[in-house]
């Protein structure tokens, strides 16, 4: 309805950067805030395989951890003047397929996916907190600060994989699968929604950063995996 | 292990009144503990029921919030040098019968037992908090400041129930059910722990009390089933 042009300080290359105003950082809000309440409900889902009270616990309070998140970014959403609800509806499918083809079969399944899941997104919401203005990065910040309630994990993975070659080599596998998989819901959300590519793009170095930022994913990645003891 | 008699003043009859060393209140917690966790499953897997991606946002709050009110339990529990989880656990039965007797099987159920559920569990905080002697009181008054995530709900009934009087007859009575399951499973516990029964008589005016307490939960729930059109 708005046919406004945007104002000539988010178009004029030259002085570059994002502000806050960008059409990305609404579809960047909007994805975070489904994945925060898809990851509450796969996490739900997948601790009824906790072979007991403490770990069905510590899977509902990283649950919890999760829908706080959401609340973040659904008042940032509403600070917009944006429904939470119909923006996040475009992103559920490349989310909820990452879930379903990462479902796991077991219970260290469930832990590793978790771990895993959480580090990922602290080394997303960290990178593009750097990238975004600062109205923008301290919500991202706010919600980063909430993760690292995965800890409860590295214990249990270690003495399991410290036990069994064949749980190493398994989980090895998953956790690489894992990795496999986010990325390439990555490119298809990227793909679908030029939004967010510019966001990324006119943040810093643009195609160069992107590159570089799915390579620090791996590299991070690759020291988790050697602090549950699986490389 | 410890066989030294408690100390005089919890135990003479004229001074009465209960300190926050009574072993009630660690049972107390201990119960309220596995009910929080316990309503955070049963609210996620209620959830699937819900016709839209709203829904199960609300719900999702609203279990997250019960985690919430689990931490403030635990650290109490932690504070009087005990591990909440062993000691939750002889709670289980009760709080699972009462949610396998409960089963929604439908959505309009399901939104029914949240808000009847979160009340009842609203009003038992406020009576034994007056009870209690003020430490003690404090931890249940921070979990009960919590509660009243689930108002959303009585839109959605009152809507429902004023279209259709099949719904509303339907409903009224889901709610009449849920009050009676949860009213025998109190006096399951009750039967069971002597501990609790002597925190209640103990503080006030005993099994008067009791029976003044279970009258004014029907009372407050018959209020209840007006606000949501059932009455």
């Amino acid at each position: 309805m708005n046919a406004t042009p945007p104002a000539p300080e988010q178009t004029d290359p030259a002085t570059a950067g994002v502000t806050a105003a960008h059409p990305g950082v609404t579809e960047l809000f909007a994805l975070l805030a489904y994945g925060e309440v898809a990851a509450f409900y796969r996490l739900t889902d997948e601790a009824r395989m906790a072979p007991n009270l403490r770990g069905r616990i510590n899977m509902a309070a990283m649950a919890a951890a999760e829908m706080n998140h959401y609340e973040v970014l659904r008042d940032a959403l509403e600070r917009r003047g944006v429904d939470v609800v119909p923006a996040m509806t475009k992103y559920a499918s490349a989310l909820e397929n990452y879930h379903r083809l990462t479902t796991p079969s077991t219970w260290l399944e469930a832990l590793v996916k978790t771990y895993v899941g959480d580090a990922l997104a602290a080394d997303f919401y960290l990178e593009i907190a750097d990238a975004l203005p600062d109205e923008v990065a301290d919500v991202v910040r706010a919600v980063l600060s909430e993760t690292g309630h995965s800890q409860f994990v590295v214990a249990e993975v270690r003495a399991a994989v410290t036990a069994s070659d064949r749980q190493r080599h398994r989980l090895a596998l998953w956790s690489r699968r894992l990795l496999g998989e986010a990325i390439t819901q990555a490119q298809f959300v990227l793909a679908d929604h030029d939004e967010l590519v510019d966001l990324v793009m006119s943040s810093g170095e643009g195609l160069t950063q992107m590159t570089e930022f799915f390579d620090r994913l791996q590299r991070t990645h690759a020291a988790r995996m050697q602090e549950l003891g699986l490389a």
